[in-house]
């Protein structure tokens, strides 16, 4: 390129784009000041959630650099689709080794092209001079009382998932092979698709307030994130293994480890919700975007069960992701 | 340490103090959920702001973790201060090579004594795997219409800057020789004091709403920042070299390195700002707890220039602070 680039110029250069700024009502003041200004409506309350992607650890070089725009966005997004909450703009922190224009423009087209489709501007950002990582803020809104919280769930709530799980950790297991054994990505494959190009399910999010008791993402798995759910709300759970809805992936792979990959697998972004018993399913499903099954149920006590078609208890480790967890 | 400790469990057990959520009623719901909730008041806006700290870019393995944690929050405040917003709660994104206590033990409690200084919660964190990184997002508000921006200022105006400048430049000079000479830290020098422990002019932001025409924080360096206050105005600058109030660690260093400490350096936090011709600036220097002086003046045209005693124009390189420039 020609010339050195300021840490201001490569912020406007790949992020300020016109639209980034005029898509929300909310911005008063975008990229390029000392802070960002938006407005929070009456009557709403502000949620915000921060989620960091580390090269090595979330993605890795020959990864495409759109997925890891996607994804350092969609992960934020899903965190407010879990709170029921509606997009008010995003903050970006960018660590880079290097100036890489053409993982640049990957990447902030990435990011950009799911900012755009969930209408979410970008208002601020910073970048930085180190070891590859992305760290995305995101700031929502929610009508005051209305946010979903992990707590709240009683026994006899119906649980729900959205989708189908276990994609994710089947993609990251295939990629891990395709690593170890030293060939070419394929980003288009189902397996890289359902690792790189999340969805966060902020229709359904919304459409859970006032109905739902509780809510939680599927970012650390099933049944790590049914345990934090049931530890905030004071309850236990009932899983109905052949209830769980399965990726297609799952097929190709044994029993064991599509029950890993199902229960104990990260980055699915799915929501998982408690329904209390007046509240109909059939309803809520003909409103949303995203098939919606019922897994098991909420119980009295506490830990979370997972039982077999014959109602007999399955012995499962509640392997959800944890980046510090047994390696002290 | 007993055991594995999770991602949840090292937020909780070092930032989750029951003070860091009861510290402001803006608070709805603080760690521990898929986001945050925080109450911004009506009639206000909502000024967000993010800045990351790298090792070996920002701070090095032999400085105290401490400063690290104060210095994160305290170039986020400084933000806040340019724009003249009061604190209303900070997320944190922390990136560990590995649990080390003894570090997240110094790092949260520098962190967590600035917040509970200026009365800001912790209202949410993550923690990733990968090389030692802090990203920090602060959230503040404004009264509508009254936050200070970049643009405003205008010909005629007097350019005024809080505190001394340069110490922050000199502080990493003395830690640059000194960690190539191999030598050990000395963190209660002045010169580490003036690199680990910056202030955040909070209270200064708050006094120059609705008297100054537009404020920076100098976080590039004086000539750097003054540079983007008047591009963002479209007027140029003079400034008045002997005016600038210099820091006492610049005595023991020559005049040419005086200079470029002063106008060059970077990481001062120290506010720049435009103080209209009817606005008194005794008047503000009594209802604020730091020195205020005038260094020059808004010009016609554009561009900054820099003046001796006698009115002769100084050829200064405006060398601010900028991780990207040059290095391509």
């Amino acid at each position: 390129m020609a010339g050195p680039e300021s840490e201001f110029d490569l912020i406007q250069r790949y992020f300020g784009t016109p639209s980034a700024g005029a898509v929300a009502d909310g911005v008063r003041l975008g990229i390029g000041d000392d802070a960002a200004l938006l407005a929070v409506r009456s009557g709403h309350e502000l949620v915000v959630t921060v989620d960091t992607l580390v090269e090595g650890t979330h993605f890795f070089p020959d990864h495409p650099p759109a997925s890891a725009g996607h994804k350092a966005l969609a992960s934020n997004l899903s965190d407010l689709a879990a709170m029921g909450a509606e997009p008010l703009g995003a903050v970006l922190s960018l660590t880079l080794p290097r100036v890489d224009h053409d993982w640049l423009a990957g990447f902030s087209h990435g990011f950009l092209a799911l900012a755009e489709e969930v209408g979410i501007p970008l208002v601020g950002g910073d970048t930085n001079r180190g070891p590859l990582a992305i760290s995305v803020t995101v700031l929502g809104e929610v009508p005051v009382g209305q946010a979903l919280r992990r707590e709240g769930a009683r026994p006899g709530d119906r649980l729900v998932v959205s989708g189908a799980l276990g994609g994710a950790a089947c993609g990251l297991a295939h990629e891990t092979q395709r690593r170890a054994e030293g060939g070419p990505v394929d980003a288009s494959s189902p397996a890289c698709a359902r690792l790189f190009w999340p969805a966060a399910r902020l229709s359904l999010g919304r459409g859970l307030r006032n109905r739902a008791r509780a809510a939680i993402d599927i970012s650390d798995g099933l049944l790590a994130d049914l345990g934090h759910l049931c530890a905030a709300s004071g309850c236990g759970a009932r899983v109905d293994w052949p209830s769980v809805p399965r990726d297609p992936l799952l097929a190709e792979v044994s029993e064991q480890q599509a029950r890993s990959c199902a229960l104990g697998g990260g980055e699915d972004y799915e929501l998982l919700f408690a329904l209390p018993p007046g509240e109909s399913l059939d309803l809520l499903a003909f409103s949303v975007d995203v098939p919606l099954t019922v897994i098991g149920e909420c119980t009295e006590g506490a830990g979370v069960v997972v039982e077999d078609a014959n109602g007999q208890r399955l012995d499962v480790a509640r392997a959800g992701h944890d980046h510090f967890a047994n390696t002290e």
